[in-house]
C-alpha cells in the first residue's frame, strides 16, 4: 500500500470538495439564509486539511489496483462524512447518522431520504443536497483527473474503480482527456436541462436543483410533493427525457460528437435499454389504466415512473405503492436491471445483465456438448470467460449482499418486503422502496443500525462492491 | 434424436407407474374405499401402454445428452398427469388442473396443496399423493435403472438429469449398482422413521404416509392440522431427525456402509449443513421467544421448521407467518440453501452455494491481481473453472426463472411478497410460503394460469433447470 500516495489524492479530493463548496454558499449568500455559516466552518477546515495533506508530493508516484479501490473507497466515505456537517452544525439535521444518510444518499445518487419534510432546510443547504447528485453522479475522482495535471497512465486504476459498468472503455489514450470529455458532455447536458425546465416557468433554483438530481439520476426533490408537485405535464416530460439521457452510455455521445454515426446506431445495450423501457411503460400502463380510470394519465404516470426506475433516479409523481401487484414486480424488475454501463444510473446495468443472461443461455447449449466452445458475443465481439466469470462472481457477490443486508435489515420493524426492498433500493442507487419506504415515505424511521447498512449498501451499489469490500480487507492495509 | 429409445425408455416408465400404483390400491382394498376404481381405472391403461411401448426393442440403444434430458422431462410429465388422474376420476379434485398441481406438487417432494382439507379423500388416494413424494424423492428414473437389467454405461446421462446437485458422483463403477445401493439405503432409513413413529402411537397409516412424505423432504400431510396435530413432541423429534437425514448426501451413508469412516468425516459440505442448521435454530429461538413466552416451546418450533426448510420438507407444526421479520427473513434465506447436493432435498444445495460463495471471494482477490490464477477449492479439491462457470450459469438461469416466475404469478390477485415467495417455493420444491400461501393456507385460489406457473417452477426446481428448458427447445426435436 502506498501511504504516500493514498495522503495526496485524498488531499486533493478535500481540496476539491472545499471548492465545490463554494456553489451552495453562493446561494446562501444570495438568498442570506442560515446555511453560510456551517458551510464555510466546514469548507475551511477541509479545504486547509487538502492543502497541508498535498503539501509534500510523493516521491513513489505509483499506484496499482489496490491503491485505486482503497482511494476510491475512502474518499467516497470521507466526503460523505464532511459533506454531511454543514446540515448538524446549521441544525436543519440533528442527528449525525441521519444526515450521514442524506449525503452518502446524495453522492451515491440514491436519492433515499430520511427527512419527512425539506422545505424548512436553508436554501444553501438544500442546493448542496442536490449538488452532491451531481458530484457522485460521473464521479469526484474522475472530475479530479479531469482537472489535475498530473494524469498518470495509473489513474486509470482510479477510473476503473469509480466509473459504473461491466468495463471502462477510454475514449482517448490519455485518461485526463476522457475524464474532461465526460465531464464536458455531463456539463453541457445538465445546463441544457435547467435551461428547459426554466422555459416551463420554474425558478431557477429548481431548475438547478432539479437539474442536478437528474444528472446524477439521484433523486432528490427540493419540494416536499417532489416533481408531481409543479403539476407540469411540460417538467415531467423534460425530467422524462433527460432521465432517459442520463441513463445512456456516455460514451455514446462521444461517438456522435465525433460523428461516428454507424458506432452508435450499432450499440446493442442501448436498443436493449430503450426497449425494456417501452415495454415496461405499456405493460404499466394497462396495468393500472383501470385504476385511473384514465389511458393517458396512466401513460404519464408509467413513462414517468418506468424512466424514474430504469434510470434509477427515484423521483416520484405517482405512489406506484398503491399500483396493482403486476406493476409493482415489473418496477422491482425493473430496479435490478438499472441504466447503461458507462452512465450516471444505477442498478446492474443493462450491458452486464445482457452478458449474464447470454451465459446462462450458452450453458444450456454446452450442457448438451460438453465439449461445445460456446462463445458468449456482445455488441458483435466475443466476451471473454475471464469476463464471464467475473460478472457471475459479480453477481453472486450482489445477491449476496442484498440478502445479507434484509436480514440484517429485518432485524428492525418491518416485513420482509419493506427489508428486502430497502435493501434493493440502496443497493441499486435508486431511492423509493415498497411500503413504508415508497414514493411518499421516507426512511426517518429506521433504527441506526439500519441506516448504517443501507449506508453502506449505497456506498457498495455505486462503487459497485469491489472497493468498499477491498477497503474492509484487513490485508488490504499489509505493507507490500 | 432417437425417437425409438425415447418410447422405450418411456413405456419402461409408464409399466413402473402401474406398479407403483398396486400399493395405494392395496390401501384401497384394505380401507374397501372409492379409491380402488379410479386406480385401477388408471393402472390399467397405463400398464398396457406400457407394454406395447416397450414390446419391441431399439436397434440402436445409444442415448447421449440430449436424450436423457427429454427423457427425464417427459417421464416427469407424463407421471404426473396419469398420476392426477385417479383424483379427478374418484372426483375427490374435480379439477384437473387442481389434481395436476397436486401430483406434481408431490413427485417434486414440494408439497404445496391446492386443497383446504385432506381429510375426506379416500384413504387410498391420501396414500398415493403421499407416495409420490417418495417416488420423486430420489428419482423413478434411478429406480427404474435400479431395477432393468440393461443398465448402460449411457444410463448415466439419464441418472445425472434427475439426480440433484452439481456434480453426481457414481458410488460404484456401474450405474445399476449405484442406483440400487441408493434405494437401498432410501428404503432402510424410511421404514426405520416408519416403525419409530409407530412407537410414538399413530396409526400405521399416518406413520407409512408421513414416512414417505419426510424422505422425499415433500410435506404432504394427511390430517388437516400437520404435523402439529398429532401434539406428540416425539412425533416432531423424529420428524426432525429424519428430515435432517434425508438432507444429507446419499454418498455419506454409501460411505459409513463401507466403512470409510474417515472419508465422511472429511466432508465439508455436511458440517456447513449443519452448522447453518444449528445456526439459524439459534437465531429464530430468540427471536420468537418473547412471542411464545416460553423458550423451550420457541426451541421446539424452530428446531422443527428450520430442519423442514433446510430439507426443502414444509411440514408445519408452527404458522411462521405470524413470527417477526427477521426470523421470516432467515427462513426465506434457508428456501435458497436448501440441503446438500445428492440428497432428496430441493434448493440451490449446499455445495453449490459454496461454490458459488466461494468464486465471489476469489473474484476479489482476482480484481487485486488479475493475473493471479485463482483457484476455489471444496472438499480439498480444486473446483475446475468450467464447473465454476456452470454453477454461475445455472445460479442466473435460477434468478431469471425466479423473476419471471414472480412477474407471471403477480397478474394474479397477489402482492410483491405472496407471488415472489409462490415461485420461490416452488423452484425450490419447499412448501409454503408467506401470506395467503404460509403454513396454514394453500394454493387453492390462484388463477389455472398461475398455477401453470408453479407446475412448471415445481418441475424445473426438480430437475434442476435444465431438461425442461431443453425438452422446451425446437430445435431438441429436430433429427441429427
Amino acid at each position: 500500500m502506498n501511504y504516500q500516495m493514498l495522503r495526496y489524492i485524498l488531499g486533493q479530493i478535500f481540496k476539491l470538495e472545499a471548492a465545490l463548496m463554494a456553489l451552495p454558499l453562493l446561494f446562501g449568500l444570495y438568498y442570506r439564509d442560515a446555511g453560510v455559516m456551517p458551510i464555510l466552518e466546514v469548507m475551511l477546515p477541509v479545504g486547509i486539511a487538502g492543502y497541508l495533506l498535498t503539501a509534500v508530493k510523493p516521491k513513489n508516484q505509483t499506484i496499482y489496483a489496490r491503491e485505486g479501490f482503497v482511494i476510491v473507497a475512502l474518499a467516497w466515505i470521507l466526503l460523505s462524512v464532511f459533506g454531511a456537517l454543514p446540515f448538524v452544525i446549521e441544525g436543519a439535521i440533528p442527528k449525525f447518522i441521519d444526515a450521514l444518510f442524506e449525503t452518502v444518499s446524495g453522492f451515491t445518487t440514491t436519492g433515499s431520504t430520511a427527512l419527512s419534510e425539506v422545505e424548512s432546510l436553508p436554501m444553501s443547504l438544500l442546493m448542496w443536497r442536490s449538488f452532491t447528485h451531481w458530484i457522485g453522479g460521473m464521479g469526484v475522482l474522475v472530475f479530479a483527473l479531469a482537472l489535475l495535471p498530473n494524469g498518470s497512465a495509473q489513474s486509470m486504476y482510479i477510473m476503473r474503480a469509480e466509473v459504473p459498468g461491466p468495463s471502462v472503455g477510454k475514449l482517448v489514450a490519455k485518461t485526463q482527456l476522457t475524464a474532461r470529455i465526460l465531464y464536458g458532455i455531463y456539463i453541457f447536458f445538465t445546463v441544457l436541462e435547467a435551461i428547459l425546465l426554466k422555459l416551463t416557468g420554474l425558478r431557477w433554483f429548481d431548475c438547478i436543483a432539479n437539474a442536478f438530481a437528474t444528472a446524477g439520476t439521484g433523486g432528490f426533490a427540493v419540494i416536499n410533493d417532489g416533481i408531481g408537485g409543479y403539476n407540469s405535464v411540460w417538467v415531467e416530460v423534460i425530467i422524462t427525457v433527460f432521465m432517459l439521457i442520463f441513463s445512456i452510455n456516455f460514451n455514446l455521445f462521444y461517438l456522435l460528437l465525433i460523428k461516428q454515426f454507424s458506432d452508435v446506431l450499432r450499440n446493442v445495450e442501448i436498443k436493449v435499454f430503450f426497449a425494456i423501457y417501452t415495454l415496461a411503460t405499456l405493460m404499466i400502463t394497462f396495468n393500472i389504466a383501470p385504476m385511473y380510470h384514465s389511458f393517458s394519465r396512466a401513460f404519464r404516470y408509467a413513462g414517468f415512473t418506468v424512466a424514474s426506475l430504469c434510470s434509477s433516479t427515484g423521483f416520484g409523481t405517482a405512489d406506484y405503492t398503491l399500483w396493482p401487484g403486476f406493476s409493482q414486480t415489473i418496477l422491482i424488475i425493473l430496479m435490478f436491471c438499472g441504466a447503461c454501463a458507462g452512465s450516471t444510473g444505477g442498478g446492474l446495468k443493462v450491458a452486464r445483465v445482457m452478458i449474464l443472461c447470454k451465459s446462462g443461455v450458452s450453458e444450456i447449449r454446452r450442457q448438451l456438448n460438453p465439449r461445445l466452445v460456446s462463445t458468449v458475443k456482445l455488441e458483435g465481439q466475443v466476451v471473454e470467460n475471464e469476463q464471464i466469470r467475473t460478472q457471475g462472481a459479480f453477481f453472486i457477490l450482489y445477491i449476496i449482499i442484498l440478502f445479507v443486508s434484509t436480514l440484517l435489515l429485518s432485524l428492525d420493524q418491518y416485513g420482509f418486503d419493506v427489508s428486502f426492498s430497502a435493501a434493493l433500493t440502496a443497493l441499486n442507487n435508486m431511492g423509493p422502496g415498497l411500503g413504508a419506504i415508497g414514493p411518499t415515505g421516507n426512511f426517518g424511521e429506521f433504527t441506526t443500525f439500519s441506516k448504517l447498512v443501507i449506508i453502506f449498501d449505497m456506498l457498495v451499489g455505486r462503487l459497485e462492491i469491489f472497493p468498499i469490500l477491498i477497503a474492509l480487507m484487513p490485508r488490504t492495509w499489509k505493507k507490500a
